[in-house]
Protein backbone atom coordinates (compact mmCIF):
# COMPACT_ATOMS: atom_id res chain seq x y z
CA UNK A 1 0.00 0.00 0.00
CA UNK A 2 1.20 3.49 -0.51
CA UNK A 3 -0.45 4.99 2.12
CA UNK A 4 -1.52 3.40 4.91
CA UNK A 5 -4.57 4.46 6.94
CA UNK A 6 -6.04 2.98 10.28
CA UNK A 7 -8.98 0.90 8.19
CA UNK A 8 -6.53 -0.85 5.75
CA UNK A 9 -4.33 -1.33 8.72
CA UNK A 10 -6.82 -3.15 10.57
CA UNK A 11 -7.05 -5.79 7.61
CA UNK A 12 -3.41 -5.80 7.63
CA UNK A 13 -2.76 -6.66 10.95
CA UNK A 14 -5.41 -9.24 11.20
CA UNK A 15 -3.82 -11.08 8.14
CA UNK A 16 -0.02 -10.73 9.65
CA UNK A 17 -1.27 -12.08 12.85
CA UNK A 18 -3.10 -14.88 12.02
CA UNK A 19 -0.81 -16.06 8.81
CA UNK A 20 2.23 -16.32 11.60
CA UNK A 21 0.50 -17.74 14.54
CA UNK A 22 2.72 -17.76 18.08
CA UNK A 23 5.54 -15.67 16.22
CA UNK A 24 6.31 -12.51 18.53
CA UNK A 25 5.81 -9.07 15.95
CA UNK A 26 7.63 -6.12 17.53
CA UNK A 27 5.79 -2.85 17.59
CA UNK A 28 8.26 -1.48 15.43
CA UNK A 29 7.98 -3.90 12.99
CA UNK A 30 4.56 -2.83 12.92
CA UNK A 31 5.19 0.91 13.19
CA UNK A 32 7.89 0.72 10.09
CA UNK A 33 5.42 -1.65 7.78
CA UNK A 34 2.68 0.91 8.39
CA UNK A 35 4.68 4.19 8.87
CA UNK A 36 2.77 4.64 12.33
CA UNK A 37 3.39 5.98 15.39
CA UNK A 38 3.42 2.91 18.09
CA UNK A 39 0.82 4.80 19.88
CA UNK A 40 -1.51 4.01 16.71
CA UNK A 41 0.18 0.46 16.29
CA UNK A 42 -1.27 -0.31 19.99
CA UNK A 43 -4.78 1.16 19.56
CA UNK A 44 -4.88 -1.01 16.24
CA UNK A 45 -4.31 -4.29 18.82
CA UNK A 46 -6.44 -2.80 21.10
CA UNK A 47 -9.47 -3.22 18.47
CA UNK A 48 -8.08 -6.53 17.10
CA UNK A 49 -7.69 -8.30 20.50
CA UNK A 50 -11.42 -6.94 21.44
CA UNK A 51 -12.77 -8.88 18.08
CA UNK A 52 -10.28 -11.72 18.47
CA UNK A 53 -11.31 -12.61 21.95
CA UNK A 54 -15.11 -12.01 21.81
CA UNK A 55 -15.48 -13.62 18.53
CA UNK A 56 -13.27 -16.70 19.57
CA UNK A 57 -10.72 -16.57 17.01
CA UNK A 58 -8.11 -16.46 19.80
CA UNK A 59 -5.97 -14.15 21.68
CA UNK A 60 -3.29 -11.67 21.34
CA UNK A 61 -0.40 -12.08 23.76
CA UNK A 62 1.23 -8.62 24.54
CA UNK A 63 5.13 -9.12 25.63
CA UNK A 64 6.58 -5.82 26.95
CA UNK A 65 10.07 -5.02 27.39
CA UNK A 66 13.07 -3.79 24.57
CA UNK A 67 12.49 -7.57 23.34
CA UNK A 68 8.56 -7.22 23.21
CA UNK A 69 5.87 -7.26 20.71
CA UNK A 70 2.78 -9.16 20.37
CA UNK A 71 1.73 -12.42 19.37
CA UNK A 72 -1.15 -13.47 18.01
CA UNK A 73 -2.19 -17.29 19.61
CA UNK A 74 -5.00 -19.12 17.82
CA UNK A 75 -8.17 -20.81 19.51
CA UNK A 76 -11.56 -21.73 19.56
CA UNK A 77 -13.82 -21.66 22.04
CA UNK A 78 -15.35 -24.27 24.61
CA UNK A 79 -18.90 -24.21 22.78
CA UNK A 80 -17.07 -24.25 19.37
CA UNK A 81 -15.17 -27.37 20.16
CA UNK A 82 -18.06 -29.28 22.00
CA UNK A 83 -20.22 -28.28 18.45
CA UNK A 84 -17.85 -30.10 16.84
CA UNK A 85 -17.34 -32.96 18.67
CA UNK A 86 -21.42 -33.15 18.85
CA UNK A 87 -20.61 -33.53 14.42
CA UNK A 88 -18.37 -35.65 15.46
CA UNK A 89 -20.75 -37.90 17.29
CA UNK A 90 -22.98 -37.92 15.15
CA UNK A 91 -21.16 -38.61 11.97
CA UNK A 92 -19.60 -41.39 13.51
CA UNK A 93 -22.33 -43.21 14.92
CA UNK A 94 -23.48 -43.94 11.27
CA UNK A 95 -23.83 -48.21 11.03
CA UNK A 96 -22.09 -47.65 7.52
CA UNK A 97 -18.91 -46.79 9.13
CA UNK A 98 -18.40 -50.52 10.83
CA UNK A 99 -15.68 -52.94 8.45
CA UNK A 100 -15.04 -56.08 8.83
CA UNK A 101 -13.26 -57.12 12.37
CA UNK A 102 -15.04 -53.81 14.50
CA UNK A 103 -13.14 -51.28 12.74
CA UNK A 104 -14.55 -48.04 11.88
CA UNK A 105 -14.32 -46.07 8.29
CA UNK A 106 -13.13 -42.76 9.05
CA UNK A 107 -11.29 -40.89 5.93
CA UNK A 108 -14.27 -39.57 4.31
CA UNK A 109 -14.01 -37.56 7.53
CA UNK A 110 -10.52 -36.74 7.63
CA UNK A 111 -10.94 -36.29 3.84
CA UNK A 112 -12.51 -33.32 4.85
CA UNK A 113 -9.92 -30.49 5.06
CA UNK A 114 -12.45 -27.82 6.87
CA UNK A 115 -13.62 -30.47 9.81
CA UNK A 116 -9.67 -31.63 9.95
CA UNK A 117 -8.90 -27.24 10.35
CA UNK A 118 -11.21 -27.23 13.04
CA UNK A 119 -10.08 -30.44 14.97
CA UNK A 120 -6.65 -28.69 14.44
CA UNK A 121 -7.61 -25.03 15.76
CA UNK A 122 -8.68 -27.47 19.10
CA UNK A 123 -5.46 -28.89 19.30
CA UNK A 124 -3.94 -25.84 18.92
CA UNK A 125 -6.36 -24.02 21.91
CA UNK A 126 -5.58 -27.01 24.00
CA UNK A 127 -1.50 -27.14 24.03
CA UNK A 128 -1.07 -23.06 23.51
CA UNK A 129 -0.15 -22.64 26.72
CA UNK A 130 2.45 -25.80 26.53
CA UNK A 131 5.96 -25.30 25.15
CA UNK A 132 6.22 -27.16 22.00
CA UNK A 133 8.98 -27.82 19.52
CA UNK A 134 7.44 -30.19 17.12
CA UNK A 135 4.04 -32.33 16.19
CA UNK A 136 5.15 -36.36 15.70
CA UNK A 137 2.44 -38.11 14.07
CA UNK A 138 2.14 -41.54 12.70
CA UNK A 139 0.82 -41.94 9.15
CA UNK A 140 -1.18 -41.94 7.55
CA UNK A 141 -4.29 -40.66 9.11
CA UNK A 142 -2.97 -38.82 11.56
CA UNK A 143 -1.03 -36.52 9.46
CA UNK A 144 -3.31 -34.15 8.56
CA UNK A 145 -4.71 -33.45 11.70
CA UNK A 146 -0.84 -33.26 12.53
CA UNK A 147 -0.37 -30.18 9.75
CA UNK A 148 -3.55 -28.56 10.65
CA UNK A 149 -2.45 -27.96 14.92
CA UNK A 150 1.03 -27.47 13.61
CA UNK A 151 0.29 -24.88 11.44
CA UNK A 152 -1.41 -22.93 14.05
CA UNK A 153 1.17 -23.55 16.70
CA UNK A 154 3.62 -22.39 13.95
CA UNK A 155 5.86 -25.64 14.55
CA UNK A 156 7.37 -28.49 12.44
CA UNK A 157 5.74 -31.84 11.71
CA UNK A 158 7.93 -35.36 12.41
CA UNK A 159 5.98 -38.09 10.61
CA UNK A 160 6.60 -42.10 11.81
CA UNK A 161 6.57 -44.36 9.61
CA UNK A 162 4.96 -48.03 10.19
CA UNK A 163 7.70 -49.15 7.67
CA UNK A 164 11.03 -47.85 6.94
CA UNK A 165 11.53 -46.54 3.56
CA UNK A 166 14.86 -45.55 1.46
CA UNK A 167 13.97 -42.13 0.68
CA UNK A 168 13.74 -41.51 4.80
CA UNK A 169 17.82 -42.05 5.07
CA UNK A 170 18.73 -42.91 8.78
CA UNK A 171 16.08 -43.90 10.69
CA UNK A 172 15.74 -44.86 14.35
CA UNK A 173 13.26 -47.88 15.06
CA UNK A 174 11.07 -49.76 17.61
CA UNK A 175 9.24 -52.37 18.04
CA UNK A 176 5.73 -52.07 19.37
CA UNK A 177 3.33 -54.95 20.28
CA UNK A 178 -0.27 -53.46 19.74
CA UNK A 179 -2.56 -53.81 22.76
CA UNK A 180 -5.67 -55.09 20.73
CA UNK A 181 -4.56 -57.92 18.68
CA UNK A 182 -0.93 -58.73 20.19
CA UNK A 183 0.52 -58.24 16.56
CA UNK A 184 3.87 -57.21 16.70
CA UNK A 185 5.01 -53.93 14.48
CA UNK A 186 7.37 -51.41 14.38
CA UNK A 187 7.70 -47.80 14.29
CA UNK A 188 10.20 -45.83 12.61
CA UNK A 189 11.40 -41.76 12.44
CA UNK A 190 14.11 -40.82 10.40
CA UNK A 191 17.19 -39.40 12.50
CA UNK A 192 16.99 -35.94 10.59
CA UNK A 193 12.98 -35.36 11.24
CA UNK A 194 12.93 -34.59 15.09
CA UNK A 195 15.74 -32.13 16.75
CA UNK A 196 17.11 -33.76 20.17
CA UNK A 197 15.55 -32.48 22.89
CA UNK A 198 13.10 -31.34 21.27
CA UNK A 199 9.24 -30.68 23.41
CA UNK A 200 6.76 -32.88 20.87
CA UNK A 201 3.04 -32.63 21.22
CA UNK A 202 1.80 -36.58 19.81
CA UNK A 203 -1.90 -35.97 17.40
CA UNK A 204 -3.45 -39.38 16.27
CA UNK A 205 -6.61 -39.89 14.65
CA UNK A 206 -7.66 -43.26 16.61
CA UNK A 207 -6.20 -44.62 19.87
CA UNK A 208 -7.65 -48.01 21.12
CA UNK A 209 -5.38 -49.60 23.61
CA UNK A 210 -2.55 -46.96 23.02
CA UNK A 211 0.35 -48.96 21.46
CA UNK A 212 0.83 -46.79 18.37
CA UNK A 213 0.76 -43.40 20.86
CA UNK A 214 3.05 -45.54 23.38
CA UNK A 215 5.57 -46.62 20.24
CA UNK A 216 5.51 -42.86 19.75
CA UNK A 217 6.52 -41.48 23.09
CA UNK A 218 8.76 -44.66 23.24
CA UNK A 219 10.49 -42.84 20.16
CA UNK A 220 10.53 -39.60 21.90
CA UNK A 221 13.18 -40.56 24.58
CA UNK A 222 15.21 -42.07 21.65
CA UNK A 223 15.43 -38.43 20.47
CA UNK A 224 16.20 -37.45 24.03
CA UNK A 225 12.73 -35.67 23.13
CA UNK A 226 10.20 -34.86 26.05
CA UNK A 227 6.41 -35.33 25.28
CA UNK A 228 4.27 -31.97 26.03
CA UNK A 229 0.73 -33.87 25.27
CA UNK A 230 -0.91 -35.92 23.51
CA UNK A 231 -4.63 -35.31 21.38
CA UNK A 232 -6.34 -38.44 19.72
CA UNK A 233 -9.35 -37.27 17.65
CA UNK A 234 -11.29 -40.45 19.15
CA UNK A 235 -10.47 -43.38 21.58
CA UNK A 236 -12.43 -46.80 21.76
CA UNK A 237 -13.30 -46.81 25.30
CA UNK A 238 -10.59 -49.62 26.26
CA UNK A 239 -10.13 -52.24 29.11
CA UNK A 240 -6.19 -51.75 28.77
CA UNK A 241 -4.57 -48.66 28.50
CA UNK A 242 -1.07 -48.58 27.86
CA UNK A 243 -1.17 -44.36 27.85
CA UNK A 244 -2.38 -42.58 31.00
CA UNK A 245 -2.21 -38.80 30.17
CA UNK A 246 -4.32 -37.79 26.63
CA UNK A 247 -6.70 -35.77 25.33
CA UNK A 248 -9.27 -36.98 23.51
CA UNK A 249 -12.24 -35.65 21.47
CA UNK A 250 -14.59 -38.65 21.45
CA UNK A 251 -15.18 -41.70 22.78
CA UNK A 252 -15.72 -44.82 20.77
CA UNK A 253 -18.42 -46.62 23.57
CA UNK A 254 -19.49 -49.56 21.70
CA UNK A 255 -19.21 -51.03 18.27
CA UNK A 256 -21.80 -53.99 17.75
CA UNK A 257 -20.89 -55.84 14.38
CA UNK A 258 -23.77 -57.68 14.44
CA UNK A 259 -25.96 -55.63 15.83
CA UNK A 260 -24.30 -52.50 13.54
CA UNK A 261 -24.70 -50.22 16.39
CA UNK A 262 -22.15 -47.82 17.21
CA UNK A 263 -21.86 -45.58 20.38
CA UNK A 264 -19.99 -42.35 20.41
CA UNK A 265 -19.51 -39.73 23.50
CA UNK A 266 -18.00 -36.59 23.44
CA UNK A 267 -14.08 -36.99 24.85
CA UNK A 268 -12.74 -36.57 27.83
CA UNK A 269 -11.67 -32.71 26.86
CA UNK A 270 -15.07 -32.24 27.78
CA UNK A 271 -15.49 -34.17 31.11
CA UNK A 272 -14.29 -31.65 33.68
CA UNK A 273 -11.65 -33.04 34.74
CA UNK A 274 -9.19 -33.62 32.62
CA UNK A 275 -8.96 -29.97 30.70
CA UNK A 276 -9.76 -26.39 31.98
CA UNK A 277 -10.92 -24.39 29.21
CA UNK A 278 -10.48 -20.73 29.65
CA UNK A 279 -12.97 -18.09 28.50
CA UNK B 1 -20.25 -8.17 19.74
CA UNK B 2 -22.53 -6.19 21.66
CA UNK B 3 -22.11 -3.33 18.87
CA UNK B 4 -20.11 -3.32 15.59
CA UNK B 5 -18.29 -0.45 14.33
CA UNK B 6 -16.56 -0.09 11.09
CA UNK B 7 -13.46 -0.63 12.48
CA UNK B 8 -14.30 -3.88 14.61
CA UNK B 9 -16.36 -5.38 11.16
CA UNK B 10 -13.09 -4.97 9.11
CA UNK B 11 -11.20 -6.83 11.93
CA UNK B 12 -13.97 -9.81 11.37
CA UNK B 13 -15.01 -9.53 7.91
CA UNK B 14 -11.24 -10.17 7.55
CA UNK B 15 -11.49 -13.21 9.55
CA UNK B 16 -14.95 -14.27 8.29
CA UNK B 17 -13.56 -14.17 4.72
CA UNK B 18 -10.15 -15.89 5.13
CA UNK B 19 -11.77 -18.53 7.04
CA UNK B 20 -13.68 -19.50 4.32
CA UNK B 21 -11.91 -19.29 1.03
CA UNK B 22 -13.96 -19.88 -2.29
CA UNK B 23 -17.10 -19.75 0.03
CA UNK B 24 -19.66 -17.42 -1.36
CA UNK B 25 -21.16 -14.87 1.74
CA UNK B 26 -23.88 -13.23 0.67
CA UNK B 27 -23.92 -9.26 1.92
CA UNK B 28 -27.48 -9.95 3.98
CA UNK B 29 -25.48 -12.46 5.62
CA UNK B 30 -23.07 -9.65 6.59
CA UNK B 31 -25.58 -6.89 6.79
CA UNK B 32 -26.96 -9.59 9.56
CA UNK B 33 -24.18 -10.64 11.51
CA UNK B 34 -23.16 -6.74 11.78
CA UNK B 35 -26.71 -5.10 12.18
CA UNK B 36 -25.35 -2.85 9.14
CA UNK B 37 -27.07 -1.13 5.93
CA UNK B 38 -25.64 -3.39 3.12
CA UNK B 39 -24.20 -0.09 1.64
CA UNK B 40 -21.90 -0.09 4.92
CA UNK B 41 -20.83 -3.34 4.15
CA UNK B 42 -20.09 -2.63 0.60
CA UNK B 43 -18.12 0.36 1.24
CA UNK B 44 -15.93 -2.40 4.08
CA UNK B 45 -15.56 -5.03 1.31
CA UNK B 46 -13.75 -2.72 -0.67
CA UNK B 47 -11.15 -1.19 1.88
CA UNK B 48 -10.40 -5.03 2.23
CA UNK B 49 -10.35 -6.00 -1.47
CA UNK B 50 -7.91 -3.20 -1.64
CA UNK B 51 -6.13 -4.19 0.83
CA UNK B 52 -5.92 -7.76 -0.26
CA UNK B 53 -5.28 -7.00 -3.64
CA UNK B 54 -2.14 -5.05 -3.07
CA UNK B 55 -0.51 -6.97 -0.39
CA UNK B 56 -0.99 -9.98 -2.20
CA UNK B 57 -3.12 -12.15 0.21
CA UNK B 58 -5.76 -12.70 -2.24
CA UNK B 59 -8.95 -11.36 -4.62
CA UNK B 60 -12.28 -10.79 -3.01
CA UNK B 61 -14.46 -11.98 -5.74
CA UNK B 62 -18.07 -10.18 -6.20
CA UNK B 63 -21.09 -12.20 -7.68
CA UNK B 64 -24.33 -9.75 -8.61
CA UNK B 65 -27.96 -10.58 -8.46
CA UNK B 66 -30.10 -12.27 -5.56
CA UNK B 67 -27.89 -15.27 -5.39
CA UNK B 68 -24.79 -13.07 -5.17
CA UNK B 69 -22.03 -12.05 -2.72
CA UNK B 70 -18.32 -11.78 -2.18
CA UNK B 71 -15.92 -14.60 -2.23
CA UNK B 72 -12.56 -14.92 -0.71
CA UNK B 73 -10.29 -16.30 -3.57
CA UNK B 74 -6.45 -16.84 -1.49
CA UNK B 75 -3.75 -16.27 -3.97
CA UNK B 76 -0.06 -15.12 -3.63
CA UNK B 77 1.76 -13.45 -6.32
CA UNK B 78 4.38 -14.45 -8.76
CA UNK B 79 7.38 -12.75 -6.95
CA UNK B 80 6.38 -14.55 -3.64
CA UNK B 81 6.44 -17.55 -5.31
CA UNK B 82 9.67 -17.72 -7.18
CA UNK B 83 10.74 -16.49 -3.62
CA UNK B 84 9.81 -19.58 -2.39
CA UNK B 85 10.60 -22.07 -5.18
CA UNK B 86 14.19 -20.14 -4.87
CA UNK B 87 14.12 -21.26 -1.45
CA UNK B 88 13.04 -24.78 -2.24
CA UNK B 89 16.26 -25.00 -4.84
CA UNK B 90 18.64 -23.49 -2.40
CA UNK B 91 17.65 -26.19 0.06
CA UNK B 92 17.35 -29.12 -2.08
CA UNK B 93 20.81 -28.52 -3.26
CA UNK B 94 22.37 -30.13 -0.19
CA UNK B 95 24.36 -33.05 -0.68
CA UNK B 96 23.19 -34.00 1.91
CA UNK B 97 20.18 -35.19 0.66
CA UNK B 98 21.37 -37.71 -1.54
CA UNK B 99 20.24 -41.02 -0.56
CA UNK B 100 21.44 -44.60 -1.74
CA UNK B 101 20.13 -44.83 -5.52
CA UNK B 102 19.93 -40.60 -5.99
CA UNK B 103 16.87 -40.65 -4.08
CA UNK B 104 16.70 -37.45 -2.27
CA UNK B 105 15.71 -36.82 1.20
CA UNK B 106 12.63 -34.53 1.74
CA UNK B 107 10.85 -35.13 5.17
CA UNK B 108 12.45 -31.76 6.87
CA UNK B 109 11.23 -29.85 3.74
CA UNK B 110 7.60 -31.30 4.02
CA UNK B 111 7.90 -31.50 7.93
CA UNK B 112 8.26 -27.48 7.38
CA UNK B 113 4.60 -26.94 7.77
CA UNK B 114 4.74 -22.39 7.25
CA UNK B 115 6.56 -23.70 3.76
CA UNK B 116 4.17 -26.66 3.21
CA UNK B 117 1.42 -23.73 3.23
CA UNK B 118 3.13 -21.39 1.08
CA UNK B 119 3.62 -24.28 -1.37
CA UNK B 120 -0.50 -25.12 -0.94
CA UNK B 121 -1.04 -21.66 -1.63
CA UNK B 122 0.85 -21.31 -5.11
CA UNK B 123 -1.35 -24.25 -5.77
CA UNK B 124 -4.52 -22.41 -4.67
CA UNK B 125 -3.61 -19.54 -6.75
CA UNK B 126 -2.26 -21.43 -10.10
CA UNK B 127 -5.85 -23.11 -9.99
CA UNK B 128 -7.93 -20.78 -8.94
CA UNK B 129 -10.11 -20.49 -11.74
CA UNK B 130 -10.46 -24.33 -12.54
CA UNK B 131 -13.23 -25.48 -11.13
CA UNK B 132 -12.45 -28.26 -8.53
CA UNK B 133 -14.39 -30.69 -6.34
CA UNK B 134 -11.19 -32.18 -4.59
CA UNK B 135 -7.66 -33.01 -4.23
CA UNK B 136 -6.17 -36.28 -4.64
CA UNK B 137 -2.82 -37.34 -3.62
CA UNK B 138 -0.86 -40.30 -2.71
CA UNK B 139 0.14 -41.13 0.91
CA UNK B 140 2.81 -40.04 2.64
CA UNK B 141 4.16 -37.16 1.51
CA UNK B 142 2.14 -35.75 -0.92
CA UNK B 143 -0.57 -35.15 2.25
CA UNK B 144 0.43 -32.26 3.82
CA UNK B 145 0.54 -30.35 0.50
CA UNK B 146 -2.84 -31.55 -0.61
CA UNK B 147 -4.30 -30.61 2.66
CA UNK B 148 -2.76 -27.36 2.94
CA UNK B 149 -4.01 -26.55 -1.16
CA UNK B 150 -7.51 -28.11 -0.10
CA UNK B 151 -7.93 -26.00 2.91
CA UNK B 152 -7.59 -22.71 0.44
CA UNK B 153 -10.20 -23.99 -1.80
CA UNK B 154 -12.80 -25.03 0.12
CA UNK B 155 -12.64 -28.82 -0.75
CA UNK B 156 -11.91 -32.16 0.28
CA UNK B 157 -8.95 -34.55 0.23
CA UNK B 158 -8.70 -38.57 -1.34
CA UNK B 159 -5.97 -40.04 -0.31
CA UNK B 160 -5.09 -42.83 -2.64
CA UNK B 161 -2.67 -45.78 -0.63
CA UNK B 162 0.10 -47.92 -2.10
CA UNK B 163 -1.62 -51.09 -0.18
CA UNK B 164 -5.01 -51.30 0.37
CA UNK B 165 -5.84 -51.66 4.19
CA UNK B 166 -8.96 -53.29 6.05
CA UNK B 167 -10.21 -49.65 7.33
CA UNK B 168 -10.64 -48.40 4.08
CA UNK B 169 -13.57 -50.69 3.33
CA UNK B 170 -13.67 -51.39 -0.31
CA UNK B 171 -11.88 -50.03 -2.88
CA UNK B 172 -10.57 -49.43 -6.52
CA UNK B 173 -6.90 -50.56 -7.00
CA UNK B 174 -5.33 -50.33 -10.35
CA UNK B 175 -1.57 -51.20 -10.91
CA UNK B 176 0.89 -49.77 -12.23
CA UNK B 177 4.98 -50.09 -13.57
CA UNK B 178 7.30 -47.40 -12.55
CA UNK B 179 8.96 -45.64 -15.50
CA UNK B 180 12.11 -45.37 -13.14
CA UNK B 181 12.77 -49.00 -12.41
CA UNK B 182 9.90 -50.73 -14.13
CA UNK B 183 8.39 -51.99 -10.59
CA UNK B 184 5.03 -53.19 -10.11
CA UNK B 185 3.45 -51.16 -7.73
CA UNK B 186 -0.49 -50.84 -6.91
CA UNK B 187 -2.64 -47.53 -6.08
CA UNK B 188 -5.64 -48.12 -4.08
CA UNK B 189 -9.13 -45.30 -3.48
CA UNK B 190 -11.51 -45.92 -1.12
CA UNK B 191 -14.89 -45.93 -2.77
CA UNK B 192 -16.44 -43.79 -0.77
CA UNK B 193 -13.67 -41.38 -0.59
CA UNK B 194 -13.74 -39.65 -3.86
CA UNK B 195 -17.23 -38.67 -5.07
CA UNK B 196 -18.00 -39.75 -9.07
CA UNK B 197 -18.10 -37.04 -11.60
CA UNK B 198 -15.49 -35.11 -9.43
CA UNK B 199 -13.48 -32.53 -10.89
CA UNK B 200 -10.18 -33.32 -9.25
CA UNK B 201 -6.75 -31.90 -8.78
CA UNK B 202 -3.84 -33.86 -8.30
CA UNK B 203 -0.95 -32.59 -5.62
CA UNK B 204 2.38 -34.60 -5.28
CA UNK B 205 5.96 -33.47 -3.65
CA UNK B 206 8.02 -35.76 -6.58
CA UNK B 207 8.09 -36.78 -9.98
CA UNK B 208 9.93 -38.76 -11.89
CA UNK B 209 8.88 -40.10 -14.83
CA UNK B 210 5.12 -39.52 -13.67
CA UNK B 211 4.03 -43.00 -13.00
CA UNK B 212 2.69 -42.48 -9.99
CA UNK B 213 0.47 -38.89 -11.53
CA UNK B 214 -0.63 -41.59 -14.21
CA UNK B 215 -1.96 -44.27 -11.76
CA UNK B 216 -3.68 -41.37 -10.23
CA UNK B 217 -5.52 -40.15 -13.06
CA UNK B 218 -6.08 -43.88 -14.18
CA UNK B 219 -8.03 -44.10 -11.09
CA UNK B 220 -10.11 -40.65 -11.25
CA UNK B 221 -11.12 -42.55 -14.58
CA UNK B 222 -12.15 -45.55 -12.42
CA UNK B 223 -14.49 -42.93 -10.57
CA UNK B 224 -15.79 -41.25 -13.72
CA UNK B 225 -13.66 -38.10 -11.89
CA UNK B 226 -12.30 -35.49 -14.57
CA UNK B 227 -8.74 -34.40 -13.90
CA UNK B 228 -8.63 -30.44 -13.09
CA UNK B 229 -4.58 -30.05 -13.13
CA UNK B 230 -1.58 -31.73 -11.87
CA UNK B 231 0.81 -29.49 -9.53
CA UNK B 232 4.04 -31.33 -8.13
CA UNK B 233 5.98 -29.57 -5.75
CA UNK B 234 10.05 -31.08 -7.62
CA UNK B 235 10.22 -32.84 -10.74
CA UNK B 236 12.98 -35.09 -12.03
CA UNK B 237 14.32 -33.97 -15.34
CA UNK B 238 13.42 -37.17 -17.52
CA UNK B 239 13.92 -38.47 -20.67
CA UNK B 240 10.74 -40.11 -21.05
CA UNK B 241 7.54 -38.70 -19.36
CA UNK B 242 4.19 -40.71 -18.56
CA UNK B 243 2.58 -36.93 -18.06
CA UNK B 244 2.05 -34.32 -20.43
CA UNK B 245 0.14 -32.20 -18.61
CA UNK B 246 1.54 -31.09 -15.00
CA UNK B 247 3.28 -27.49 -12.92
CA UNK B 248 5.89 -27.86 -11.02
CA UNK B 249 7.90 -25.69 -8.39
CA UNK B 250 11.06 -26.77 -9.40
CA UNK B 251 12.95 -29.32 -11.40
CA UNK B 252 15.84 -31.10 -10.23
CA UNK B 253 17.87 -30.98 -13.28
CA UNK B 254 20.73 -33.35 -12.47
CA UNK B 255 21.45 -35.59 -8.93
CA UNK B 256 25.38 -36.84 -9.41
CA UNK B 257 25.97 -39.62 -6.38
CA UNK B 258 29.11 -39.92 -6.94
CA UNK B 259 30.71 -35.85 -6.87
CA UNK B 260 27.95 -35.12 -4.69
CA UNK B 261 26.07 -32.85 -6.81
CA UNK B 262 22.57 -31.66 -7.07
CA UNK B 263 21.43 -28.88 -9.74
CA UNK B 264 17.84 -27.67 -9.33
CA UNK B 265 16.19 -24.99 -10.90
CA UNK B 266 12.88 -23.26 -10.97
CA UNK B 267 9.75 -25.49 -12.32
CA UNK B 268 7.78 -24.93 -15.33
CA UNK B 269 5.51 -22.70 -13.15
CA UNK B 270 8.13 -19.83 -14.01
CA UNK B 271 9.09 -20.41 -17.38
CA UNK B 272 6.36 -18.43 -19.26
CA UNK B 273 4.88 -21.13 -21.83
CA UNK B 274 3.32 -23.43 -19.29
CA UNK B 275 1.04 -20.41 -16.97
CA UNK B 276 0.30 -16.77 -16.91
CA UNK B 277 0.40 -15.15 -13.84
CA UNK B 278 -1.86 -12.33 -13.26
CA UNK B 279 -1.22 -9.64 -11.55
Amino acid sequence: MKKWKRSTRLVDMTQQLTLQPHRLISLSEFANRYQAAKSSISEDLAILHEVFHQEGYGWLETVSGAAGGVRFIPKTTREKAEEIAERLCRQLESPDRILPGGYLYLSDLLGDSLMVRDIGRIWATVFAEERVDAIMTVETKGIPLAYATAGLLGVPVAIVRRDSRITEGSVVTINTVSGSSRRLGSLSLSRRSLKEGSRVLIVDDFMKAGSTVRGMMDLCREFQAEVAGVGVMAELLAQERLVDQYYSLVTVAEVDERERRIQVLKGNLFSGEAFTWKS
